[in-house]
């Protein structure tokens, strides 16, 4: 039970390491096009697409996020959370635009900003290239609405670096599907400790054994570490996406 | 430029009637290795899968989402944002939860979820199946969550009701791709009358020819109408979310 397009999907890796050739327009096209036809909550249709190419840009990006590498890609996306669009078409027809400014409407352009930034993500792994979905720009969203000039009820949400690959990383293991998947109700915690423990094995020999950047780490360890770290700018965020427009009520 | 995955993903439509014939378990098991290979933010794989089968279940999600036909679905899941799994690690580690709780960690966790749901409808697709992403399980999340049994730090995102199509839908227009695609900064709007009011009528035609369902509808009053509907339970959203532990920072 298999084929090319669950090949691709379940061989994802994240690839941060590009040959020096950029994208064409076509190709910038043909993912645009794959994105906008996911999925999307209600047809709304609330996410815009920012192709980054301006070098001062994307160099302010790379500091932002910490992935300076992205100057490397042969295409940087920003993926917007966006309602704009629909406030202007409430405003044109003296609709009152009070939902788009509560959490549901929030949420859903979240999703459907998402599941479009994944549909460029294997659209573009079936033309050859591989990248990074980047929640790194989150690190400081006041900046990065700066930098690309957004406006009330849009919100810069991930960041998409593609490219040619220059490497192979190793496919990095998931969770075990039973400490994943349910049925019918959220699963029992009983055996998740065993789960657990055998994912933890199973991550520190990934961590062992990969070829580059080997460290010893367990996946419980990467998460405690996770907690640990400085928040940053990132505890701001309430404010900059309430100061947008959005989640007011 | 194109390939069967391209041609697949700009293909995509909605369907929401099956035959009558349930997806095996080789099959969904599939489908959520596809879902747990897509990407993830910061490795935390943040996100529960839950495949209901309980017909009450299925029927009360059906009342919910005002979406009755999901019944006749060969599988449904319910994607589920979900920091919960990482709470556990965090308490045997003795580790502080507080950012578990932040905006950033829930904002994570349904782009995550969002992401995995997009891999399992491109998998679906590519074995046949087709379906729909439901955002209408949030019509009454408080009642989600009872349903399925939710702890503290999940909560229910999305629906995927999954089967055999009984039908094939015309492919819905979207927007212009100059009304969603940018260079470098948020698009002027000048253009953007000239560029909705094609695709009004783009629309207008799409519902006036479509085989099923007809009506008169431009997208501008499509939208108008979405913010003139009841939000009904949905305004609670902000509480439930909260109530689960998300979000209080």
């Amino acid at each position: 039970m298999t084929n090319p397009i669950i090949d691709q999907l379940t061989q994802h890796r994240s690839i941060r390491n590009f040959q020096n050739k950029p994208l064409t327009n076509e190709q910038v096209a043909v993912l645009v096009d794959a994105a906008q036809h996911a999925s999307t909550s209600t047809f709304s249709q609330q996410y815009s697409i920012i192709s980054v190419t301006d070098p001062e840009i994307l160099k302010e990006i790379g500091r932002i996020s910490g992935h300076h590498w992205l100057m490397n890609a042969g295409h940087y996306f920003v993926m917007v959370a966006d309602q704009h669009r629909n406030l202007r078409i409430a405003k044109a027809h003296d609709s009152d635009p009070f939902i788009l400014h509560s959490m549901d409407k929030f949420l859903a352009s979240v999703f459907d900003t998402a599941i479009a930034t994944e549909n460029i993500m294997v659209a573009a792994e079936s033309m050859g290239l591989g990248g990074t979905i980047m929640g790194s720009i989150l690190n400081d969203s006041q900046k990065m609405i700066e930098l690309l000039n957004l406006p009330e009820l849009t919100f810069p949400l991930l960041g998409i670096a593609l490219g040619y690959p220059a490497d192979e990383p190793e496919l990095k293991p998931r969770l075990p599907k039973e400490a994943v998947h349910f049925r019918n109700q959220y699963g029992s915690d009983e055996n998740f400790d065993q789960q657990l423990a055998s994912y933890d094995a199973l991550v520190a020999a990934y961590y062992k054994h990969r070829s580059s950047n080997d460290r010893t780490e367990t996946f419980s360890h990467h998460i405690v570490s996770e907690l640990a770290a400085g928040h940053g700018r990132r505890a701001e965020l309430v404010d900059v996406i309430r100061k947008q427009g959005f989640m007011l009520h």
